[in-house]
């Protein structure tokens, strides 16, 4: 299970796998949609101050069902605040993608995750009220700098895929939004916003990934971009 | 500030207000429309058990914005995840209602909540994904049975506009739902699902009430006949 | 086919239907739900003056497709203006329901439609621009009036869910819509607004039928009523 | 009042309005944007056959009603069958633009027209059920092959906004739908399709225009463009 800027280093993982198995080939899967856009705003805090707590409630858009999906009857108007298997998903998948690569295998993130998953009526992008509490010391200009400067393979090698800046701070207190951020860096990029203090764990934001773009065909093209940029296509 | 089944006992500033300002009348005031689901299933729960943190997400209708309110444009098939000053409201007012009256005033409840607040293309009702740590030990059988059994001044005086189960739980693995709940109880009941265990506070639970009436009309009546029947109003 | 409050007359095709084909029973059904608005609309428009030319537009619910029916990515936001069949159906429907039994047959209704269909995002309720044209001469208030006097046998044998008005005439505006006009006589009523003359044909108007009350369950329902008056089920 | 494609030799009313009221400048405007898709659509029918009859129902998106607009609580879920002053906008303007420029003033089109306007919770592009009939006689394919040939001054001049193919015919059974055919032609685009027999008039067609880019935005970038082309802002 790969994001090319999270976990690059769990390539390692395949002469492993082949090994293993006697395979020539290789299977790399991309997580969960919803995974996706709260991994990649975790991944540059895990590396600089350690990742302790995370609560994460998703919004999440009819077009993460597939189609036919979602039927309209459903949620027109409405909320359905359960989603099969994704909270679990999303806890398990956050950990090992945030995980150390140690020993030909992949030791989970130490913290612990819970996700609320909704599915709301929105075409596309999914939505993320995401509490956090850290190891080290931080302050929220901390936060904003790491993900600002938050650069990671994909990015140095160039990959066509790659989105130039990962992850995008908005500064305005009612942003990012589906209807207008999710197009940014042609919907590779994770939109971040409305970063503030966390009565309960130490810092609240919203992040909004492109549920179809960067959590399904796009990840898939990157995924390959990065293989292929590492020798294992060849 | 009153919420009938909730902090009844408050009707005591009443005769305070009254005799420092030197009024004959009183102000009593309902809550914002997405503090009461959140203070109603946290009320039995900090009887019983006492609660210790608590996390909620909101996704709330557009009619708790009032008429004309969201304009179509910025809310269809998009989430907007700032509602101005809801936040802090919710945070304060919830440890507020839950507070006790000790000497003459209201004592805060002694808990952090900690409130991400969020507009959804929905007409009415607000679901709230709500997280929490009680003080005591307790199962997820004990809070159902203490939201079922959770009956106050109102139900006792058996006031027309109170529900008789101010608390229904739904079994169902994907309720509540704006659409199929709302009219529980004529929409004076909060209605609670999906109770579980969390990975980081020790309870996870959706609820659902609707803004409009409990959130208003209906809670400023059940207000008036409280205090009528408490002999304030003659 | 059958409308009880439009062509109860053409029950009289059941003996000829047992007679022909040697059956105890008999088959009757509901006509198209989008014909229902319509048809119920024009009844006492072709009884009182005779009528020339309909056009007809929809804007239809996703529920008239069933469920899972339309999916959400089709719909939300969305004008689908194509229903397979639907139009043909209409138009045909149309005619033979107010069409007159003669001579062991229903003789189609003198008279041409034109219908175009529309999916719209709207979960109940089919609203219908139309247009007609008249033999006799008559007012904007002779239509009004005919709707308003209009009663069928259903009314006069008070049938259960026969609704009292079975033509509700709205003179808002803006009426009748979907939002506010849907429950008028439980579902079982036609909602007609905005009467107008029409510089092509000679009137144009609103109707709004429920799809799913009395486009499909209570028009079944009310057909057997009707059917058990009549002594057919016996 | 202008739309390039359509009425381009309106323009000759400049020097006319000049020399009256004694003007160094002049007025001209967009038509209503519910006009825009029918005029369009009409323009090369009645230069080639000649229209005579119009019947246009509309379904008109939110943003049609500028900021803020349509309030969410009226359309989320809903059709509201009124526009106010819309219909008689459309039906004046309409033989206006398809008018001819005769001895100093624009005689109106020699045909009716009605119009039914309706708003639907869409937001951006007008779709427009219409039925025609035409003094010539004409086919299917007649009509299609005008609205495929179209090309006016804009065209011809080559104008930075023009549309290349101001008309787009889809061969789909059910398109245009704003989802899909909004953006043809960067929005400048009308597109048409469902041509069909219709039983009341002669031909039954679909048409969708983009109603804040042909319909304002655009529009008014061309008509500068062509008065500078045609030498009137020197």
């Amino acid at each position: 299970m790969l994001i090319p800027e999270v976990n690059p280093d769990h390539l390692a993982l395949i002469p492993i796998q082949r090994k293993r198995r006697g395979w020539q080939g290789m299977i790399v899967t991309n997580p969960n949609c919803t995974t996706i856009g709260l991994a990649m705003s975790l991944a540059p805090l895990e590396k600089q101050f350690g990742v302790e707590k995370v609560m994460m409630t998703s919004m999440q858009a009819v077009s993460g069902a597939g189609y036919p999906g979602v039927p309209t009857l459903d949620i027109l108007g409405n909320v359905v605040p359960f989603i099969s298997g994704e909270e679990e998903k999303v806890e398990r998948e956050t950990q090992k993608l945030l995980g150390k690569f140690l020993d030909e295998s992949v030791k989970p993130g130490d913290f612990v995750v819970s996700a609320h998953c909704n599915r709301v009526p929105v075409e596309d992008g999914h939505t993320e009220a995401i509490s956090v509490s850290l190891k080290a010391k931080a302050s929220i200009e901390d936060l904003v700098e790491a993900w600002r400067k938050f650069r990671s393979l994909p990015q140095e090698r160039d990959l066509p895929f790659a989105p130039k800046h990962p992850i995008i701070v908005r500064e305005e207190r009612d942003r990012p939004q589906p209807k207008f951020d999710l197009v940014a860096e042609h919907g590779m990029a994770t939109v971040v916003g409305r970063v503030r203090h966390c009565p309960v764990l130490q810092f609240k934001y919203v992040a909004l990934s492109h549920n179809t773009i960067r959590g399904a065909a796009g990840a898939a093209l990157l995924n390959a971009e990065l293989m292929k940029s590492e020798g294992y296509l060849d």
